[in-house]
This record gives structure tokens, sequence and C-alpha cells, in this order.
């Protein structure tokens, strides 16, 4: 790990306790240099031994030699999806062209001058889609499926031993559940009938009984739609049990469902790119707050795992943001110029309008299910997500008959995966672009084609 | 996780030791399916719940709705990389554009019968690059940078208080040692001067000492250009301590230099997709032996990490081998189509051609060097690596001006990474297309732009 500290936050004493080297000059202003980087002259400094391999910003790129060159694209990205079905499962979802004309970027130097801002403007861009302010939120993107998130928040905010509430609401807070005992946090798991999510006086009661270093809360379950309400559950766990870390699972909400991370009072929100975003899989992406931060720095052993060490990533994460290279493990220069890209498009409107057009193009869908008689896996509309639909099946048609019906018809849903109604339900992902871009029909020839699914199945509405 | 037991190799005892449900079918036959399914009809059945989204291979995509399509892509890829410097670190490397291509692959669902099998065939291939025929090993491809490799071997083959024994020989092998001790190993380091490597007779002398559970050998040491041995050290492993694992770090050496998985009696190789394979960075690439896996099997207790659990992937890769769906955390399609490319190229030829085609430039490369008067960090020529080079600067030339004279002549060098040499050095990473493919002239370019800028900065051979 290169280490840069002048823009570390970690203190000396921190430094210590987690078995690392303090900074050489412990009186370095703890400014937040990534702020004050984007008002300064944009030549870097060659200030790490191990970044001088970039390019001076200086260098006038058509003097150098054409390597490969057929075409020069233009900044109009040209891009051809061939013929492919529809992806409407939850995640991965649709990609606009220019989000996966990124990921054909040529190869950089994951330290290079270039890269580094790319990245460096990525971390910036996730303070505004999870809408903090507070200098002191810290922003990760690491190579990573969504679910090393979980050993993220494990491995770093919790302690062997320690004792966290979990919210169950399916599949994916069973997952974190697991993820947490692994790394030997002692877990009450607060589980909702299918369909539903924990009553506020459920959680309430829980937290009266045990004192918890964390509560975590699936945003939306990716098993059964339901959607968790976060701003009255912070409120809860911020009046009842102030020291507890309220840690979100948003996989399947950033970018789709509001999240007001510094006005709710968040701790902790980890997601994947390859949902909402729009962004391909790859990258585990996340955002923590000061107190967070503080509750890392604070700990009595070190950080159990490696890779997803905040120790290892923190400081990493700080240099590229105040756009100064470091390298602890390569990161992947065309995933984050995906997620540059993905993120320039999300925020070039207002977060509030994308929340709101998710949710007008939800309740459209959830209307026309209704009409089709179907049912929801979330029964109750204030729990509802806004990104996905989870539906019960009519008796007598099975999800194997019914999704190759669908998937001829260019549309792909996905399998039930709670494993209490597995076979009894299938998923319809509505995010990105198949819902924000309205030329695209996908949600019109979706419903279309469940219709004429299940119609073909035998199906009539009862 | 979604496990089908049918294709799993853990006992049933190992099972219930590593806190899983064991199959139901323990009498099912442990032939790898992945081996006879090739010769199967390619109609995958429906077998999972989960798996259930995905496009019967007889769908005839011509009758699907064109999607944002503009263009079809043709089975040759058209690809345009624009001008930039030619990235001649190590690793991440210069991409072929085919591999490119694959990057911008349309999105797909990651249990869809077409992305099953292409994940399916990459893992096949695996098994060929590393020379292994032996059914019993075991490849993984992970979403994450190389180093979640060692996380892989560190929570997985070893346990609290097991004795490993780290080969130094730079940055990268007290990178691992560091990891190894995150994760409880005890670990015994033998260093080599920097430059050299451990000797034969230092390695049995320290095997005799204590009996270690591994011993990790970095095969190239990045951060020095040192290549180390592995035949005779295997052999050397095998008969005086022959139940000590023989872990390999090939994250620079995979794809460049001979690694015979097999006849060496190797037990793991961890290696990453930016080197020499060719594949954008993102992806953890790993092969691990029967006896490795029986190590892992037979745990006292649970893995120690989430994410890098071979007890949650291994079930995941056998079904993707074996062209089956399932889930534990979603992999990046994208990444995979890439590596699934950079495979097929690189095995289109015998693999020992690749090799010699590597050592063929990396000669050439060192004798450049050579005849400019200047000294590799490593000396002696039988410690060599054969993808990259580490350069001592002359006398009075600093690496901080030499680089970007070179990125201004279109060439990306990396600066030194090692502490006790930081500034007195540079690396030439040569791997891949800008060795194989002599069209491209990438490393005479990189040579004619070193004596000149060295030329510049006013340095003569003595």
């Amino acid at each position: 790990m290169v280490l840069i500290p002048e823009v570390s936050k970690l203190s000396r004493s921190a430094f210590r306790r987690l078995g690392m080297t303090p900074p050489k000059t412990p009186d370095a202003p703890p400014a937040r240099l990534s702020l004050i980087s984007r008002h300064l002259a944009p030549v870097y400094p060659i200030n790490t031994p191990y970044a001088v391999e970039r390019l001076p910003s200086t260098v006038d790129t058509s003097l150098l030699p054409r390597i490969q060159v057929r075409e020069i694209t233009t900044t109009t990205p040209k891009m051809s999806q061939p013929a492919h079905p529809t992806l409407l499962i939850p995640g991965p979802i649709e990609f606009d062209d220019a989000v996966l004309q990124s990921m054909s970027h040529f190869s950089e130097s994951h330290v290079s001058a270039g890269f580094v801002a790319t990245f460096g403007e990525t971390l910036s861009m996730l303070r505004k889609l999870f809408q903090t302010t507070d200098p002191a939120s810290q922003p990760f993107v690491l190579s990573g499926s969504g679910t090393l998130g979980w050993d993220l928040v494990a491995a770093n905010l919790i302690e062997a031993g320690e004792d966290v509430l979990v919210l169950g609401t399916g599949y994916f807070s069973d997952g974190f559940a697991d993820c947490l005992r692994v790394y030997g946090a002692n877990v009450t798991e607060l589980k909702a009938p299918v369909g539903t999510k924990p009553t506020l006086s459920e959680i309430e009661k829980a937290l009266s009984e045990k004192k918890y270093k964390a509560i975590t809360v699936t945003h939306v379950d990716t098993s059964t739609g339901v959607l968790s309400e976060l701003k009255n559950l912070s409120a809860l766990v911020h009046k009842v049990s102030p020291d507890t870390l309220i840690i979100v699972d948003g996989v399947c909400s950033v970018a789709c469902e509001e999240i007001d991370f510094d006005t709710w009072g968040l701790d902790g929100v980890v997601t994947a790119s390859q949902k909402a975003i729009g962004c391909p899989a790859g990258l585990s992406i996340s955002m923590f707050s000061g107190r967070a931060m503080k509750a890392f720095e604070n700990r009595k052993s070190p950080p159990s795992a490696y890779f997803a060490s905040m120790k290892n990533w923190t400081p990493i994460m700080q240099n590229y943001e105040a756009k100064k290279p470091s390298y602890f493990a390569t990161p992947s220069p065309q995933l984050v110029h995906a997620l540059h890209t993905a993120l320039s498009q999300i925020l070039a409107k207002p977060v509030a309008e994308r929340f709101a057009g998710h949710k007008a193009a939800s309740d459209k869908i959830k209307a026309a299910i209704g009409a089709l008689g179907l049912k929801q896996v979330a029964a109750n509309p204030d729990e509802q997500a806004h990104g996905m639909t989870a539906i019960y099946l009519p008796e007598g048609v099975k999800g194997a008959e019914l999704l190759p019906i669908l998937a001829k018809k260019g549309v792909v849903f996905a399998g039930g995966i709670h494993k209490e109604i597995v076979t009894k339900y299938i998923r319809f992902g509505h995010m990105g672009v198949s819902v924000l871009d309205p030329t695209r029909g996908d949600i019109e020839r979706a419903v279309k084609a469940l219709e004429e699914g299940l119609a073909e199945l035998g199906y009539t509405k009862s």
C-alpha cells in the first residue's frame, strides 16, 4: 500500500492500533485535498515514486505515434448493440451505448494522470448520487461483486463478538447475516414474513433489548421486491439507540430509490454497479459516514480481511479523489470509465427526477400487473420497490414454462430465489434506460409479452 | 448460494465441517460433468429454479425484436483504439482489439445459457493455459483485483496458527505475507537480497526446521523482475516436505512464463487478468490442485472470509463449467467475455510457442538494455523475468524526469516500487500483443525512446 500521509484522515494512534506505521508528517493539514484540488491547475506534481508513469497533461496527443488506429473515435460514441433479448431481470440491466463503449477504453496505467482524474471524479460524483456533502463521508469503488460490500462492513466496522441487528426481508438479508457471522459478529435476525418487512415497533423493541454496534437493512430485497423505508427507520435508530451504525444494503436501490445519506443520518450504503446505476457488473460501490470511518479507526483489532480492508483502501480512495495516484491493488480502468460515464449521465439531471421516473414506471407496471389479475410478493403498496416487481404466478402456471416463452418474445425475466416461495413467482426488473428512455418501449413490450405468454399457457384472468 | 449437489466434489463430512448442508444425493457420480457436457447436445435442461431466465438455444434470434440496433457487429470485430501512448508497464498491458470489443458485449443475464456456456468454456480453457488435465484441479474466476487471490489462499487453505513459509523476493511477496497474517497464519519470511531469490539450499534448510502447511513463491516479483524457478523448487518441496502445499503468485507470470501445473505438482497458482493474459483488469484468476481442495475440505474451522470463500464459490465454478447456471454473487459478464476472447487467442497456438515468444522478445530487450550500458535489478540472467525488465537508472538520471520524457515519445514505463531502491530504477513491461504482434513495433519504439530519453538527460554510455 502506498500511503500519502497528507490526505489520510486516520489519527496517529489509529494507525498504530491498526498495525500501520503512522505518517511522518502528523501535523499536515487534514483538509480534504479532493475538494481543494478541483480549484488547482490540472498539472499534477510528480509526488509519489510509484506514480511517475503518467502522461503529463501538457502532451499534445496529436504528436503521439498512432497505435493500431483504424478509426478515431469521436466524442459522440458510435456504438452498436447487436440484436438481443431485452434484459429485464433485477440486475444486470440493459446498458446505455455510451456506457458500453466506455468498457472498451484503450489500456491506461492505473496511476496515469488521465485515469486518476477519471477515478477521482467518479468518487466525487458518488457523493452527489448518495446526496452527501459531508466531507467526512468516504466513498469506495473496488473491483468485486456487490457482495464484497458485505465483507467491507463485516470485516471493518464490526469486531468479533459485537452485536449486529439484521432486519430480515429475504434471501439477501440472510446473506448479509451469513457474511457478518463469518467475521465473528453476533447476529440477531429480526425476520418478517415473506413479502413484508419488520415494523418500526418490532425494531424499537429489539433495539431496546440489546446494545447493537450496527443495524443492517436491505433497502430493496431483490428476492421479494420488498422496499424498506429508511427515513423513519433512521430517525428511530438515532432516537432509541444513537450509537448504533445504520448500514443499508442498497444493491437494488441506489440510483432508483431515494437515498438522502446526510439528512437521514445513514452510516453506510453498499451497492453494485450493474443495477440502477447502469454500469456492467464488476464493481463494489459504497459510501460510509464520518461516524462509520471513526468506528473503523477506533477498532481494537486490525480489520479481519485483506482485499476488503478499509485500512488498505481508505488512503487509496482519498488519494484518487485528491487526483493523486497511489496503489494498493490494481483497479479496473475500463469498469471505472464505464461507471464514470454512467454517473455523468445520471447526474446530468437532478437525482429527484430519476427517482420520480422510476416510481412513475413502477406504478404503471404494477397497475398493469394488477389488471392482469396477478398478485405481488410485496402485497402492501408502501412496501413495493420501484426498480423491480416480484410477481406470484397464477395457479397452474410454472415459471420454468413461462420464462422461456417470454425469452422467445425477446424479454428476459428472472425466476424466484427466495427459498420459501422459489417456484411460485418470477421477478421483473425495471431500472435504468429501460424505464427512463421511452423510445425503447421495453416496458410496454415486456407487459405485452407477459400477457401473451400467460395466455399461451392457458391463463385467463378470473 | 445455489448448490447443485451432483457436481460438488466436497465429501458429506466436509460439507458439515464447513457448516454447509450436505447435498441430498450423496451417491451421485462425482464425475466431472464439465468434461462430459462437451459431448452432450447443447440444449441445457432447466434444472434450477434460479436459472430459468435464459434463452433456449433453439431460439431463432433473427425473430427477436431489434433493440437499439444501429449496426450489427460481425464475427470479425470492428474496433478502433484511438491514438494513445503505448502502455509498457508490468500490467495492465496493451489489449488486442477483439478483447476490448468483448468488453462492450451487450447485457446478458449471468445465468443465461449463452453466458453460462461462455463462463464454462473460460474455466475449461484455463485448465489448458495452466497445463493441468487432472480433473480434480479447480479453476476460479472471481470479480476482483489480483490481490484477491492472496485472500483466497489465506482464508481457505490456511487456518489460524498454521505455519507458512513465504519466499521473499520483494514488494509482492511482502504483500502476500501481510495478507496471510491478516487471516491468522504464522508466517516465516525467507528473504533474499534485492534482485535475487532465496536459494534451494536455504529453502531446504527452512523446510527442515519446521513443518509448513504451505510455501508461497512469487513466480515473477513485479517489483524487481526477479523470476523464481518453479520446477526444481517443487521437486525439492515434494522431496523434503511432501505435505506442504506449493502456492505460486503468478500475477506477472501466467501466460508469459512456463507453468506446468500437473507435472511440477503445484497446488495453487493465483493471477490476474490484466497482465500476460491480456484481458482488462477486474478478474482474480486461479487454479488449485485436488490436494489443495482436499486441504480446504479438511479445514477444522470455516473459511475466514465470505466473498473470498471457496465454500461459496467452488460449487458455482463447478456448475458453470458443467454448463449449469448457479448463483452466489453476480459475476461480470463483460469481463468474462473478454477473458474468453483472450484465452481463445492464447490457446489458438501451443502455449510453449507463447512462452518462447516472450523469451525471445525479452532476450532482445535485455541485450538492448545491456548495450545501452544499463544494469538490471535482477543481475543474474537465470533470475530474469521474460515479461518485464527492471532497469537501474544511470547515475544522475531521475525516473521522475525520464518517465515523462518517454511518455511524450508515446511510451509509458513504470516507476520503481521496491522500497529499498524505489527511486533508483524503472520498470519496462513486455507482455502480450506488444511482443507477440511484430507489426506493432512497440518494443523497438520503446528501446529507441529509452535511448533518446537518456541522451536528452545527458547520459552517455561510459
